[in-house]
């Protein structure tokens, strides 16, 4: 690619995170470093560490630490269990199966209800085998909310009702890497035990940070913890925080960006920025039927409003399809992974994005099947626009009103 | 407009200038600001001159102005002509307007050749009135290349053709502002005088420099000149360029951005500038005509690369348009000027774009009408996107073949 | 120099100005731009027009020109005054012979009350002049407030007293490109006509931005003024500011930059501001006369808290010694200018800057006197340092009081 | 201190990391994200990769972790060792201790060689007990090499010498964390099986990126491992580092840095780097024996270039003084830490900076000694200007012969 003229314009990144950083944000990480232990620090930490309460609902702690969200996988896993500890796994795409090849590195024992990555985390088939552990062996339930390889997300609420239910003591965890400040999630009233984030997604941020939302019962259950650990130790991280500070160097220039990005999330409004995402998830959608393409996701329960995963027709290698578009068109998409590696190509809608940006991806999405001989309809960037306008009306008028 | 959520994603800047400016040239233009008269600057200083005149396609001099483009149509005057000087002016749209009003108010005799601003300076006129100044009191054929307000392009080459022609003495000053690096622009195969050119279009610099570039024949014009004028005096600029220094304080930042924005236009390829930015045009129009509205620009002869200028049904109000536009879509559009304000879109297609950016701003355009109930047929976006792909499809098999 | 490792850590640019621009300010300008017809603009347009004049001290109009201070003395010239009149100027230093130049290239006649550069504009010889002055003939007197070759200031107050005593009905021009925003001044209570600025000094911005605070009194000169004029024309800048928008397009991201720079000096204080550099203008001068060298300023009421001009001793090429210490101390010093040139020095000690920096500066001299092998006395930097302690004695202790 | 007006100039962070940033790295740093599993990021995972190697001068892996230097500790560990393995640690300071902890609470048996703070650690002591392990019981030796709380610096050297001598098979672990990039280090030459280093130090990045160069022994010894380990697991990093790729999100934006940073220390050279961190630190050790206090590193073969740690006066209190210096003069000092907390100040001198900010921080240092009230004498920073003097006079000798 090295001999082609520079891509001009802007590149579209529309892969399920990393998400574009808006420049604020940016700007923010790109001021002078300063000292991590000293009073002006104290005062971001302090405000950091309070506001990112609000973006997971919850009252609890949230720790920060400088890592990529597979670090958060860990940090949870070691705080709460023990070696040898039986989890219960649900196997939506590729993140739920490194996290249970993370769990399995680690010495516990996850048990995984095998899928075939079209739909989300299933609270019936979470019911019935929980129903059958009346020993109550299974010490954790692990559902990745958004599952960012098939694009499906899971019904937290449901799950936590079957637990709850049952009257069994595992622990809930989350993955919300890729649906925190994208798809609704209540820490508190799901009774999620650990919430498990990163910063490339939802939040706007470069890669590097890693997030812990607790419970009382999850602190409660890394006091008994048997796992030997202390870069991801909760209690050091508990006793520094209370502070404002943090046990080791944390990455500074990314808590500048966090504190800006909550102030935008805020400004959008949780809600509108929850909607905006659910709208885009359903104007994909409705391109890739209009193409006469499948969307992986099966089930309507289970649509993502992160990221739209497709098929591609038998015989069409999907990631020299992404390929000839980014050469093409200045935009990346997500690879298909693991099982569907080359078969299924990604379509991230998630983060600071817009109509018109997604207007721009799938039309780009859609010349590039014209340019790879892909066989489709026409229409897909059509339909999208349709169900745009559409819903634009409505704000639209409202507004016409009120101003 | 307050009291609305932050507007997500991306802002679509889609007027004709200021144009989006890559990030390379923002962070380059973000760096401390060094001694104007130290060895760093001269070097810079000697650098960006030099490379400057590539982008003219001249050996001449090059002066650069911390001032807007206006300033550069007043250097170009008080420079080379005297008060009372007939200049020749062709009314090509809000922009020329203007620059006639500045010669007015500078006490020259500026005659203007009228015109609906539905084309652009038609050379045939020109060679008309030229013709019969046999006495040659028109000291100065002032052209605007591209004229930003109706979306129209000059012919310079068979302008100077007909003043060659007639061997008429005049000189030819061109107002290539809009059109700079987005348009072919030879000043010296074409004969101008001066060029007069800004930042903030083509070359995806922010507002704030000004440029003439100026031929030999200006030079000596500028000798016998009889306005007072000191800060756009040519003979200041000239002693102080030849060190690679300026006359007084120069806008060091910008300068640090010209650098890069040359490198970045080299990068890419001046002829593949031009093509894309008459590939948008081409697209636009497409657009504009399946949704059955008009092209303010009547004749395909002097089609605007850079802008397309669409005229709205009469009784539908282009600014309450682009308001709802700007608010529903975070896109903004250029406003109607002058004798077509509120009658006229313009749609911008300049500078550092691609076709997925202008995919999304003519999707944008099309649901804006739809949502402002204007009546137009679908199909814009769709008659667009069709075009693009065509044209993608050449380079892609071409490249292909080259890889 | 090229030849040369990479210089490490921070540049001290200690000439004055351009002036070290803060990082707040930096990332401000380094954000996209804007559409500068649309309602984001305009509001950021009505706020930094309003704010800036409390900088100023004026409830009047300032105008905001995308040029260099240079221009700022030229609008002021052309706006309120007429080809052929009589203006009163004094020799303070270069700025001073440049702005004469200036006035006589654009037809003006100025008359230049001489001087040997080593005090400011001294208000008995103007009143001496003005004073024969009977058939006031002239109709403006003119005075750089800092003058930034020599490293002296102007009693303004002084001055205004002077004509009001006379009764002399010339305007009051004060050129303040390098003293506002260090050096107090009221525009409105001194009785200046027209203040001109320029944004590169104590604006803490890059060069770009020309400023002209205005008089009543000013703009009813400027109804009568027969100067051909169009870019620097007052008239269309006063309607279209009514709205907060340019007559044309504007350095936007400049005025990004300006917001921010008000703000900061809110934030510091102004009058915080005024007294730091009167500071830095004593430890400076402290230093000069511990290292038994000469300030060029031989009168303490003139002394400058913007830059001190330091003569070598007579054989010692001061380029030469300016050019030791940035490549070996990677800092640049100011030049001599005009008839001072090689023989003194500048140090500035401007705009955003602190004890320790000018600390940093001052050892950067005394140890390029040492390896410049100029005869000196040790000790400057320990007078400087001092003295600044004493004064940040006081108040540590107020604070520690209420704290 | 929310009632203090806002301070002015350039914040001095003298404290031994996080260090200045350049502008050219936080520019770097704020570029839009990429892909990390595209070709773009390829390139540029291929190139740090490789290029960060040349800094631990080593031909061998590096791995680079998105985390604190802290978590470089704990993959050093966790990857070559087994629970219950007895290692060896010197406790040169608080970070010695740290570290020591950690390996505690991860289930390893660490020696402690105790000290008083006051000596890097010492290769006789190593010695004599090595001697003593017959056995090989210890299965690695863990040195710090520059000790941040104490100031002092380590030879490595002559610690692998004892090693050899002894026919020791212990693996050698070095944390590098704060020397890296400002003391020599070669990881190859001197047989260090990990070298942990961090980014915020002699790299010049925010802190958020941990390293690892490894030896081919140490990834032996990874292969018997029996710590369950998966975020910091070697082998996945060795899998896909070799196509450029990373086994989950990277910090994208500080390698975009990294780059940079790499490039930047090249430019200096290396040499150049360490002589430089070398003058500073015999400065300031200059300059607090002219105070008349006292370095807390007894034994010159113990000195750090990167911090210079002061004892003050007993019943002075350390953190009273840093907060008097941070309000009156901008500037960050660091911390004593554990067994020092309150008796020390600890002056950085490391990562971008130069000779003047060296005399600003010193003279900051001193002006705060005065203000504070703590028993000293003056001209501390005349004798480092002096020392800086004399040693800038050589290479300005030698360039002035040379160009």
């Amino acid at each position: 690619m090295s001999n082609r003229p520079r891509s001009s314009g802007r590149h579209f990144l529309q892969i399920p995170g990393p998400t574009p950083i808006p420049d604020r944000i940016l700007r923010a990480i790109d001021m002078p470093v300063i000292d991590h232990r000293g009073p002006e620090f104290q005062k971001l930490g302090r405000r950091v560490l309070e506001k990112v309460k609000n973006i997971f609902k919850t009252k609890n702690n949230v720790f920060i630490f400088p890592a990529s969200g597979t670090g958060g996988w860990e940090s949870a896993l070691v705080n709460c269990l023990s070696p040898g500890d039986k989890v219960l796994m649900f196997e939506t795409g590729q993140f739920a199966t490194l996290w249970k090849r993370m769990a399995t590195r680690l010495g516990l024992q996850p048990e995984f209800i095998e899928s075939d990555w079209r739909i989300g985390a299933d609270p019936a088939q979470i019911e019935a085998r929980l129903k059958q552990d009346t020993a109550h062996e299974i010490k954790a339930v692990c559902v990745v909310h958004n599952e960012t390889a098939s694009g499906t997300a899971a019904p937290l609420a449901e799950i936590r009702n079957v637990i709850d239910k049952l009257g069994h003591p595992a622990l809930f965890f989350v993955d919300a890497v890729s649906s925190l400040a994208s798809i609704d999630l209540r820490h508190d009233e799901w009774g999620i035990d650990v919430t498990i984030s990163g910063s490339q997604k939802g939040l706007m941020l470069p890669p590097g940070l890693a997030f812990n939302a607790v419970s009382q019962k999850a602190l409660e259950a890394a006091k008994t913890s048997r796992f030997a650990k202390s870069y991801w130790a909760w209690d050091d991280m508990l006793a520094n925080n209370a502070n404002g500070f943090f046990p080791y160097t944390p990455a500074t220039n990314l808590l500048y960006g966090l504190d800006v990005a909550l102030d935008m999330l805020e400004e959008e409004g949780y809600d509108n920025v929850f909607a905006r995402h659910i709208r885009h998830g359903e104007a994909t959608r409705r391109a890739v039927v209009a193409w006469g393409l499948e969307v992986l996701c099966r089930d309507p329960k289970y649509y993502s409003p992160v990221v739209t995963t497709v098929l591609l027709p038998p015989g069409h290698d999907a990631d020299a399809f992404r390929a000839l578009v980014l050469e093409t068109f200045n935009m990346a998409l997500g690879a298909g992974l693991g099982k569907v590696a080359g078969k299924v190509l990604r379509i991230g809608h998630v983060g600071d994005t817009n109509d018109l940006t997604l207007m721009g991806a799938l039309s780009g999405v859609e010349m590039g099947l014209e340019l790879a001989g892909i066989p489709h309809r026409k229409g897909g960037a059509s339909a999208a626009m349709e169900y745009l306008a559409e819903q634009a009306r409505k704000p639209a008028q409202k507004l016409a009103a009120a101003e």
